[in-house]
């Protein structure tokens, strides 16, 4: 099959130009449905209308760059809002990498590629929103009633869709596949020194709050062992915890107690009430529910020796999501002739549009370094030639024979 | 020597009556210099009057009842500001205990005693503000400089002390020895089931912050092995610390962390400084420094084996005071007489204002049952015979021979 005859330069000038769209020192600041994030939009569309496809949103904000003709087009994006302030290549990366090969493939009169910026990815309103209804994972009215931090509704918001370019429901039949390209957002490969990483799975989540509830005390005159102090049941419990969870992980397997709160949280008062949360990620589903058990056995186990009281409420609940074989073949074959042996396959720790799209679409995930694994930050980098590599294997697996037809 | 003709039940109305002025509900409202706690003192200076003592205020706000005629005289008392919402016998009690007794021994022409309520125990500015600045543990001008929550200074606050009684100052020679009854605030007694307790020793403290710097990083995308989890060293300090302690303490000795910060403090990031509060509690000051040496070592392990950076800031360092032989004897003959058998020694494991007379007087300390241990707040309560009974022992050691002349 022929080369697209890709131009690494020409997408890295895209990305630097929109980085100044909400640029805010070295990062960019583009809140979904905002001004900037309007305008950056409206910059992709034009992009897109140039590159020769037909540039339209939906009504979620969704922008989609669409290729003439018929037949189903691999689909390749991410998204274009940031952060508060976040880094110049979280999202945009990926969108960039998608118009940089439906370019190359209207020009060669290659196959139909078309190029999408989900909305609300980094969630001022949800996180993934775009993706989510689009994908069927979240009704319409549901994500509606959504607000951001002041009080504005989604419903509200993405009137300003039409802003973007004309609008237009976006079937997912038109396409036939989607490749994400990102920014990893975590060292491994810059640890590693490896240049690409081809995810073969975006892992699941299952997070919890663990409350110990005991009776808050003078911490001069309660002795010891009359005490039911909340906050050793805390300390207990992530010990144990860390004990509990270390036979069924494997290298991959991450678990965070990232959230406390202690009341009255005073240096002289035996804590009353201690709160932490417990969030568990891994590709495989099966380990994940272990996990879960282990960890609300070993609440209980802790607030039992403690004499404490125990709630756990279970939070977010997410499904490993398996990225479809054909495309992680596909991303290797691109890898390994981009970069021999300098990639590896590796699970997505953070959650992506992909995780949504997944459900309607084969979809496949691509990584490049982050420097020292920063994202979310505007000191978030990753060096050219990386992001040139990512462009490449790319554009070599969507002519690739593995591809879902 | 003569019995002093005590009135439980005089001693009980006065209690009652004073708790009206600033109640909230079933508890007390009275901070050092509102309006609340001006009336309480005034109300105090007028029973002086009446039982026949000469109301004085000191520029410190401090009330003293001083008897007529010459010879030292035994003071008895406590303080009569509360928590911003306290119960009703925190500190009353002891100034309750006092006209009691002053009234009696005034009845019968027995030992001059004298009667005092201190300004600011509770800390609306500094905590024990006042019986510090009257013995010397603080000069009044570093006094002044301290300010409530709303920005008042202490300097300020304590011109209305000319409110309470005609102003004079108050030396320390008018009086031979300190005693001072008080609810015990801990559960101790009320768990024994004795009804009163001897203060050996006003414990000594040690406080500190112990504060892990890690980085703060994704938790979903980073993986264990690479983090530097600042929680993660507040779990290993915590427990690591029950362990380096518990060999060093004995059945009185008590230890909390009751105050934590977690920066981020969000389930999907992994801490990168965490700062939690230690604070030890002991009547021996060998095993005091002990522990402090045990529990900086500690955190420099906790640190050195999960990578972290460490700071360990001292803070609040208060020596154990103890109480004066002869009181402490002349207390438990009046404890034996009223309850054989059902008192005991013990420290106090609360400061109190004679943590500070002691440094000018011999001072000795009776504890009454807290029922559940309960203090600092509206259920704060007594059964009415144990405030009885502590007041009858009280009235014993008063006039026993044991006492300092």
């Amino acid at each position: 099959m022929q080369r697209l005859p890709i131009d690494p330069a020409r997408m890295l000038d895209d990305l630097d130009q929109i980085r100044r769209i909400g640029a805010v020192g070295l990062g960019v600041a583009r809140r979904a449905f905002d001004d900037s994030d309007i305008a950056a939009r409206r910059w992709l569309a034009e992009r897109m209308e140039a590159a020769g496809l037909r540039a339209v949103a939906d009504p979620e904000g969704n922008l989609w760059g669409l290729p003439p003709g018929p037949g189903r087009a691999l689909l390749i994006g991410s998204h274009s809002d940031t952060q508060p302030l976040g880094g110049w290549l979280d999202g945009i990366y990926g969108v960039a990498c998608g118009l940089e090969i439906a370019r190359a493939a209207r020009a060669v009169g290659g196959p139909p590629v078309a190029v999408v910026s989900f909305q609300d990815e980094e969630g001022r309103f949800g996180g993934l929103t775009g993706s989510a209804v689009w994908a069927g994972a979240m009704a319409r009215d549901a994500a509606d009633a959504l607000t951001d931090a002041d009080g504005i509704t989604w419903a509200s918001a993405r009137r300003r869709a039409a802003e973007i370019a004309p609008l237009a429901e976006v079937p997912a039949d038109l396409f036939r596949a989607y490749l994400e390209p990102h920014i990893e957002q975590g060292p491994v490969l810059d640890t590693s020194g490896d240049v690409l990483g081809v995810v073969e799975a975006i892992v699941g989540v299952r997070q919890a709050t663990v409350t110990f509830t005991g009776e808050a005390n003078h911490a001069g005159t309660t002795p010891m062992q009359l005490r039911r102090d909340a906050m050793r049941g805390v300390i207990a419990f992530g010990t144990a915890l860390d004990a509990a969870l270390a036979p069924i992980a494997d290298a991959r397997t991450v678990w965070t107690n990232g959230r406390i709160t202690v009341e009255p949280n005073a240096p002289s008062i035996v804590p009353g009430l201690a709160r932490v949360s417990v969030q568990m990620r891994d590709a495989d589903a099966g380990r994940l529910g272990a996990m879960a058990e282990a960890m609300r056995a070993t609440a209980g186990r802790t607030a039992a020796a403690l004499g404490l009281g125990l709630e756990v409420a279970e939070g977010l609940s997410l499904d490993p999501v398996q990225m479809d074989g054909r495309l992680v073949a596909a991303l290797a074959e691109g890898a390994e002739e981009t970069c021999p042996g300098r990639w590896r396959r590796m699970p997505s720790g953070a959650l992506h549009d992909a995780s949504h799209v997944a459900r309607v679409l084969p979809s496949g995930m691509l990584f490049v370094p982050s420097i020292r694994g920063i994202s979310h930050n505007p000191a978030e980098n990753t060096r050219r030639e990386h992001l040139a590599s990512g462009l490449t294997a790319l554009a070599w697996a969507a002519s690739s024979e593995a591809l879902p037809g």
